[in-house]
């Protein structure tokens, strides 16, 4: 793990050299738009669908120009994380084909789906309470046992330089944008995306979207320093962890602001996009949409990149459903 | 209505024109590909995304290439039709593009999204009871009341020629195919799909694919004339109707076979769908993969052209859910 001491802060040039590393196993993943959400919105909305994405998830950036930024020593006891989903399944992906073992720790609480997709993969479960505290404690138990390398979900700097490449994309396929909106969970696409657009795009604005029920990324914001929940509770479940050292130096310089909302508000535009853009996608890949509509003086007359995070949710369980 | 005396075949010039009269009107789709679904299949697949087409539903094309031929003295009354649901919304979605009034029946069980979509759009609702003889009394009272010009959701030589646009973009956006499958209702998709094949691609094999529950097509495709079910019940809601003289023609001289799957099929490709794809599409759109899935051994090493015919499925009703 790392030491804040030591902290080291990836480079445009990281981002870059990410870029070309990972391009031949992840997909460039298109950009759709809609005229029913740019009339509700008064914006030009600009959707980078990464639940289009290899293994579902824009989190197969990260984890891919971790596992194939390597040397051969250091990948000899294959690589270890823990990760309440996406990232479990992107490292997996990433390991098996590179052709290394992934050792994963999930809450017991994880989606079905993507527990069958990790296996699918190749990776190894080991779960956990669903806690930070639990979460820590069962890995370090992982990681002594497997020897693998540690690929953080998110306070990585070779994560957070493989998730800037998704804004990267984005910029290239788009013809100017005012304003990207990302969600917020740890952090790790936040600082990708912080780290791509303070150097390509300064002009850019970018804010993050949190639920209220965990949000203690907006609370950090405000405070100046990072405050940590333990075990929030929100549909997002992607958005459940908190900031760490790495991301929340991208944060506090460079987001613009932090805008929440209600679960309700989550499961609308969930429902919507869903209606609408004929896409399935995960309740934490809808934050962005929801703040867009919460906040219409913010975006409107804007072009707006908004980041669809994943698409891996459990058919069975969506949150429209009763139970 | 026509009568089957005076019975017009639409042309390779009639698609023609149609392609160019409502390129403004209408999407050209995306054509999505899945490495899971080629490794499932054994097959090269090329998914052609009408659920992505405007008004959610390939039935856009026929209904705007009937809206906008009509002279303004015929446009005068406005149109009218009878659908269980995707003709009812694309033909409300052309004429108020166009700006005239659109009159449709619909069964009172056709799902709410549709029903909310024609209001959306425009159009009137007239509800009837969800069998053909209902359905068909309706609306000659509604005909007789509006003077509404009948645009047949598929048995109308305007409507065919609509509908055949759509696999004349697929052989424009596909490096040549072997075959194509498109479900099978009143066959207005299929009789598209034969018009233009035959003309411009006769080697591409044509297969309809088919409910078990309402296999209609499928027993006139083996007896040699049509016969016709007055209420079939298929979760594959866009497919309960039957054959007409003007289908029937396109179906017996061109279609390859007619490939019939179970309700259980259906559900089952339906959800590996938008798990694996992360696209929206209702139940009758699953049927042609759910045919492939059930007949490997006709498609395995063959480029497959997949209609995915529309995504306007009810996100509170899924098959899968538990009532």
């Amino acid at each position: 793990m790392k030491d804040a001491t030591e902290m080291y802060i990836p480079t445009l040039e990281d981002m870059l050299a990410a870029h070309e590393r990972i391009k031949p196993y992840i997909h460039r993943t298109p950009v759709l738009t809609s005229s029913y959400f740019n009339e509700l919105t008064g914006a030009k909305l600009f959707f980078k669908c990464e639940n289009f994405q290899k293994a579902g998830a824009f989190k197969v950036r990260g984890a891919s120009n971790a596992v194939f930024g390597l040397s051969d020593e250091e990948a000899r006891h294959g690589v270890c994380t823990h990760s309440s989903g996406n990232h479990a399944l992107s490292l997996s992906y990433a390991a098996g084909r590179r052709g290394i073992p992934c050792n994963v720790v999930m809450p017991r609480t994880a989606p079905e789906a993507k527990k069958a997709a990790v296996r699918g993969y190749g990776g190894t479960i080991t779960e956990c309470e669903p806690s930070t505290s639990s979460r820590e404690a069962v890995f370090a138990e992982v990681q002594a046992r497997t020897g693998g390398d540690f690929v953080h979900p998110y306070n990585d700097p070779r994560v957070i330089a493989g998730q800037g490449t998704c804004s990267c994309e984005l910029l290239e396929q788009t013809d100017g944008l005012d304003a990207v909106v990302a969600p917020i969970g740890g952090g790790g696409m936040i600082s990708g995306t912080c780290l791509t657009l303070s150097s390509l795009a300064p002009e850019v604005k970018i804010y993050a979207a949190e639920p209220e029920q965990a949000d203690d990324a907006y609370r950090s914001f405000k405070a100046g320093h990072i405050i940590a929940d333990d075990a929030p509770e929100t549909v997002a479940d992607g958005l459940k962890v908190p900031l760490k050292d790495l991301t929340w130096h991208f944060v506090r310089n460079h987001v613009t602001d932090i805008l929440t909302v209600s679960e309700q508000d989550i499961i609308d535009a969930m429902k919507l996009i869903w209606q609408r853009m004929k896409i399935v996608m995960e309740p934490s890949s809808a934050v962005p949409l929801a703040t867009i509509l919460k906040n219409r003086d913010v975006f409107a007359g804007k072009r707006v990149g908004v980041v669809i995070t994943g698409g891996n949710v459990d058919l069975d369980k969506l949150p429209w459903m009763k139970n």
